[in-house]
């Protein structure tokens, strides 16, 4: 690999972040992880979402100006700093139809960014969101990708690029590429953004132990892509593949033909959690979660498992062992958001798979999947897919990105340049989890007892049965009060809030531990600390959560 | 409390063995914990077994001594050493009948135990077994009752005892009781014995890991009571309850009127690991199990499920909620061994739960249930009723001690004195676990690599996904191989076997410590240490199974 000396100094910045010496491998990892942020998509989409979707009435219009630029090129600025410094003199000119020639290993591979030409034939296979991905891009401008995919617009990726750099296009960059986020919704500003395109932000924590149910508008915001705008008179749910026969469902006809069901469903990201991963001194990818990337609300709609007994699918078929959700959230080449479940937990009476059009009584807001999402409760909140366009029977998982190069986790000895994807299963249900909410970390206290609250939850439906609390970083434990709705064992789809006031140690004053571990009803608890727990993705956080506070 | 020397001694013997402190009624706490081991009862069966199931042929013969020994008391031997030494000329005589009296709080509780009369009204709410219980052998001897549960055979129950005597008993005590358990089956000597009466053995490490299945008369053995011995032919299962009609089940129509299933399943004692508490210097009641209350086998026999839609129970039936299992294993006053499951469990087509007649191609062995048993896969083994008498559909848990004044888990703050029985949910699914089987603990290592080998299993149908090794104390990991039965995603019964040969660090001689750690399909992982889940029974030990070796 060349390494020029400006990326050399942005690799050794990053690297100073890792506690753990970077071993054999450790800078291709760390490249890697510069890409792998939202996940980019592995599945090419042949066909335009608009063509394939006709009341989907936003994404096409949005993006086809990004489409357009794909095949011609271009766009204005400067490259990329670091380079540009070097050796701009150097540079040969291309014009697009010599770039567009190149477009297999063969003949090379070849992009543009701004005005600047690439040949990134050997960096294919290394792209963290898959060679074939890349591959939509290749003999012409990146620039589109990245307005969609914007985790690289960041100067280590730009960095990465520049490392491929061959020459400059004839006639500079095009016009810049439209905003595919240009139509998102409105936010409340109390949300912890972290990520602005694609929204992605946390509830407030002092907001979360508040109530049981998250208001609409405070409820944590998971998006991939940009917020579809869909038109719910022209909105269709397709049901197709194995076992079925395929079937197209108005909102009117879900909203009439089917039993209405009501759950009570917490979701919750699986990186939630995650920064505290990076406190251990190995740094993770990803999205940087505190604990707020979970919420709970009452979901109403129809059960996903009487819709595909209306489609003909039959209980135990052997042809069919999983659900495969498809998002219309889309990319500029119409490939969508897209995960699946196992089969037995949406065909499972007590499975309480809904698809839900109103959330906490009210039509389902933009951000969270209007007109129709799953809800998948216990498990991941990447499995709930939002804007719901299609539910397919399989015999296998879903093929996106999502299902089988993310959302899973490793070893704490597994990093980017060993891991297997297909070694671990796609994350479902999650492990039993915990936080505490109030106080925040370095509160000062003052009295000779603290007030603690926080939430705990555990997936597969195990209700909370018992959160213990420490003041004293774990040696002696005290049980807080649960708050919970009423939940069969087995089916405790939302969390429970909790609360106790335990004494300080007495006489003491300076900084102590606060903690906190819940236990669910598979009697399975958090295990103590974040380390060995470790995994590249930062995923299934679950430690035991320990905050700091100054005793006066 | 009056406290005699003696008897304080004994407190004092026994309470050196915590480290931690006896807090307010650690005294009393001590005293429960005397008397709480393999669980009494606290139902009063009202006819004998034989009178209610006429083809459970040996309880009721075995064990009629003991029953008319209970009204007319007494019993040769000595009165228990450290009182007999202190006063035993101020002892005032009393007959039968006047003890007979003594039946009621109004007239005081009395009992006799071999010579001795005892006043035991204030102890009777603080039998760990349950008032109940004792007050079957109120107006009479509980000598029948000590064979029957040998675990108040040692020195600190009869140090309790002792400090409620008020006399002898006129005449001098009756002929001994005849032993219930004469008639046991017999058993490979290469089990490691922790109770021999009922029997209570364990698997020997080193054969656990040797294959996926264990050998019928190696799995490990946990019996509550004396084994009955139950004649085939003359075997009626009966289902009983609401939402059933009752119906009565020879072995041949379970075997020729429903279709035969065949799981492999993995059965674990909740108390398995339960030395490693004991070790963390609080000391927990209950036999003291190392990692070898578990195995497993191939189970076959008929769906519990058909059982109950044969007897007309519906899905979903609201009145419905709990399955009771009653086994035929019966003390001297006819009460049986007994467990519920939940209803979801037993009646789910995924649920698996059996009505096995075979283990290992085998006819179920007497100390595993023969006739029939239930098995109830991916649940703590004290729900898979062996000798198995009758099911009962119930709106309530099962009434038994086990179920519910056993056979739970509470924080580490719970102990005798503080704990509320009704406050956690009985253990039906168990958290994930691991133990390394090879090497022993204390063996020396001569190479700079080691083998370890180990089994681990999570409850709930979560099979397992990953098993990571370490030697040096959990810094650093590496992944065992795993062997594992095919098996569906939340139907994983089975363990899965793992084997890892990984380094020492290098130049290194002296203690080390090797640890495994499980992560099943929910991604739940096992704690790291077994202080911070100890809990006052010693149940549900999950934490990081760690082995020190010496590295030569």
């Amino acid at each position: 690999m060349r390494a020029s000396r400006a990326l050399a100094g942005l690799l050794a910045r990053r690297l100073a972040r890792q506690a753990n010496p970077a071993t054999e491998g450790g800078a291709l990892a760390q490249l890697q992880r510069g890409l792998a942020t939202q996940g980019p998509f592995t599945r090419a989409g042949g066909a335009a979402a608009a063509a394939r979707a006709p009341w989907l009435v936003a994404v096409a219009a949005g993006l086809s100006a990004g489409l357009g630029l794909q095949l011609v090129g271009g766009g204005s600025g400067e490259p990329a700093e670091c380079k540009a410094a070097e050796k701009p003199a150097k540079l040969k000119e291309f014009d697009k139809d010599e770039v567009a020639k190149h477009r297999s290993k063969e003949t090379g591979i070849w992009v543009t960014y701004k005005d600047g030409v690439y040949d990134v034939t050997k960096f294919v296979e290394q792209h963290p969101g898959g060679a074939q991905r890349l591959m939509l891009a290749a003999g012409g401008a990146i620039d589109p990708f990245w307005a969609m995919y914007q985790q690289h617009n960041n100067e280590q990726v730009k960095g990465i690029l520049e490392e491929y750099r061959i020459g400059r296009l004839k006639g500079g960059a095009a016009a810049p590429v439209a905003d595919p986020y240009a139509n998102e919704p409105q936010r409340l500003p109390a949300l912890i953004v972290r990520s602005q395109k694609p929204m992605n932000s946390e509830t407030p924590m002092e907001l979360l132990a508040a109530s049981i149910v998250t208001p609409n508008e405070l409820f944590y915001v998971r998006n991939h892509l940009p917020v579809p705008q869909v038109d719910p008179a022209a909105y269709r749910l397709r049901i197709e593949g194995e076992g079925v026969r395929s079937l197209e469902l108005s909102l009117e006809e879900l909203k009439t033909k089917f039993k209405r069901h009501t759950i009570t469903a917490t979701l919750q990201c699986t990186g939630n959690r995650r920064n505290e991963f990076n406190r251990t001194g190995r740094v993770v990818k990803g999205l940087e979660w505190e604990g707020g990337s979970i919420s709970t609300a009452v979901f109403t709609g129809v059960r996903l498992r009487d819709v595909l007994l209306a489609a003909g699918l039959e209980d135990d078929d052997p042809e069919v062992q999983h659900i495969q959700f498809e998002g219309l959230d889309a990319d500029m080449a119409g490939a969508t958001y897209g995960a699946s479940i196992e089969v037995d937990k949406a065909m499972s009476p007590h499975g309480d798979v809904l698809l839900a059009y109103e959330m906490n009584s009210a039509p389902l807001p933009a951000d969270h999947g209007f007109p129709l999402r799953a809800v998948v409760p216990g498990v991941a909140g990447c499995r709930s897919v939002k804007w719901l366009g299609k539910i397919v029977a399989s015999s296998e998982e879903s093929h996106s990105f999502w299902q089988r190069r993310d959302y899973k986790a490793f070893g704490p000895n597994t990093d980017w340049d060993n891991v297997d994807w297909d070694a671990a299963p796609a994350i479902q249900a999650m492990p039993v989890t915990s936080q505490i909410c109030e106080p925040a970390v370095g509160a000062v206290v003052e009295d000779d007892e603290v007030t603690i609250k926080g939430y705990a939850w555990s997936g597969g439906g195990q209700g909370i049965i018992r959160v213990d609390v420490s003041a004293d970083g774990g040696k002696t434990w005290h049980n807080a009060e649960l708050q919970k709705v009423p939940q069969k064992r087995g089916r405790g789809w939302a969390w429970a809030l909790w609360q106790a006031t335990i004494p300080l140690p007495k006489g003491f004053t300076g900084q102590l531990e606060l903690v906190c571990k819940a236990t669910d009803e598979n009697y399975n608890t958090q295990p103590e600390n974040a380390a060995p727990i470790w995994n590249l993705r930062g995923v299934n956080c679950n430690s035991w959560h320990r905050v700091p506070v100054t005793v006066q």
